[in-house]
């Protein structure tokens, strides 16, 4: 197999390294230097410039280098027969649920309380905890596991998906409940695909709609989040504060107004960050099953846009 | 049965109106304001003035107001005839769990390096995760919540104890093998109870045994730690970090070191907080199963300490 790999911005290195320690004899061509395209018959991709891949005539596999595929799926010149395969990483749903779940606790427990207390020699006991009730949206591997977690900890919570679903083992919301699901719990974490259904879905509409003081956690996609909406969301109080992983454009710009805002906790897309070494054995799996005319792992539907 | 309650120094009031919300004719006289001390049959305490127990020539029960009771223990003029009863209760367990996995996750997500980030707004996407694998001092009710918790997050765990133990679900130490848990561990956890045996344990000899760059956590009682060893500790390595609830002296003075200490997160002594609401059941059932010379609940060992 014939592989070029696609990520404009992000370091190759670490992907070659990993896919030549299962496969030596791997042809590998990174982009911008693909010097025969006529070979390339699987691409690994991480935002790669829309239009490419119709450089490559003998392409077979479009394999995202993470769990979103809203990257690709942007791109309308991809043929509609082509595959596209996404990364189902056990440890990067380890890495995301602890984040998660470390967001939760310190908005429950008040860390930033406590720290703000620390600085000014404040020793203040009363309220230690504020009750939480966490609503997860998107109950796919990740949301799931998330749910999961925090139910075994002892926590309220209740999920929301696109889809309906027979005996969820969680209090379950669909879209059209979306204001009911809202009501029920003071903790929000998005952790939605993003889709045409999904873009923008945080915004003014949605966090008035929120019991006053709600918390948001953004771990899914910038684009899920209204970003001036939310700071006038938190002015207004229909938002106490937010932990975000996640944003329109990153880098977050430099002249950005989430850096100065003091309830608001920013962390640069490390919530889930996919390893190579981990990946890679399915990326693989995949070329050669694509090879033999066998069903692919973690095939992604176009339609869903997940 | 005619209770008091000397807790000086604490406000009395939400004991007497969970207890009277329960039992609404109970007699309770509150210290300094005791006028019939023969009438006393058991006492609820928290730091009562070492010695007075011997102003009731009628005691029948020495009840604790939390989980701990070196604070009762450290009076040698309690008859030994007496016997003492602490706090069990699952409220209290599940927010020391919370406190202590909060704390876990914040190391090992490095909350307080992006903290500092957002401030410079520095975007550095390296190395996201420090690999932990997390040590439990004590393995009574609260130490064995931790252990499991963190299990079930699929962290590695090991716990250490004074007692052998049987069958023990995780990897167990006992205090002979103090340097082996040690070297196998980045973050410990202080849950131990107080007693002669380990007051003073967290020292610095404890701190020259640990790996390099080890994180503490100490939520049991301020006398385990000698505080001045420990920024001695950072200073030197051995330590990278610590959050730490409890102080040899509370509240923290106003000129205590750690209120400035960059590496030192301090809460006020509120990882886990008793609830009277929660608690008065089973101090009304020890009430009533002394006065019918039943077997008591959560009896504790004055050998052990505990």
């Amino acid at each position: 197999m014939n592989l070029a790999i696609i990520c404009p911005g992000k370091n190759p290195e670490p992907w070659i390294e990993a896919l030549k320690s299962y496969q030596e004899d791997l042809d590998i061509q990174v982009y911008p230097e693909i010097t025969e395209p006529e070979k390339v018959e699987a691409v690994l991709v991480w935002q790669h410039p829309k239009g490419i891949l119709s450089d490559f005539p003998n392409l077979k596999l479009v394999s995202s280098m993470g769990a979103g595929v809203d990257h690709i799926l942007t791109d309308p010149s991809i043929p509609a027969h082509l595959p596209i395969v996404r990364i189902v990483d056990d440890r990067l749903t380890w890495s995301m649920t602890n984040y998660v779940v470390m967001g939760v606790l310190n908005y429950h427990r008040q860390i930033t309380r406590y720290q703000k207390d620390q600085k000014r020699k404040v020793w203040d006991m009363s309220n230690p905890e504020i009750p939480v009730k966490v609503g997860v949206m998107g109950v796919g591997a990740l949301g799931y596991d998330v749910l999961e977690k925090l139910d075994f900890m002892g926590f309220e919570v209740a999920g929301l998906g696109f889809t309906a679903k027979e005996n969820f083992k969680f209090p379950y919301y669909t879209k059209e409940q979306l204001n009911e699901f809202l009501q029920e719990v003071n903790v929000v974490v998005c952790l939605l695909p993003l889709t045409k259904d999904t873009e923008n879905i945080l915004d003014m509409d949605f966090f008035k709609s929120c019991p006053k003081g709600t918390y948001l956690i953004n771990v899914a996609r910038g684009k899920h989040l209204v970003e001036e909406d939310l700071i006038k969301a938190i002015d207004e109080g229909y938002i106490s504060g937010a932990l975000l992983d996640v944003y329109r454009k990153e880098p977050l710009p430099k002249n950005h107004m989430f850096w100065d805002q003091e309830k608001i906790t920013i962390t640069p897309h490390i919530a889930s960050v996919t390893n190579p070494k981990a990946a890679v054995p399915q990326i693989l799996e995949n070329f050669s099953r694509v090879k033999n005319n066998h069903e692919l792992l973690n095939t992604v539907n176009r339609e869903k846009g997940y």
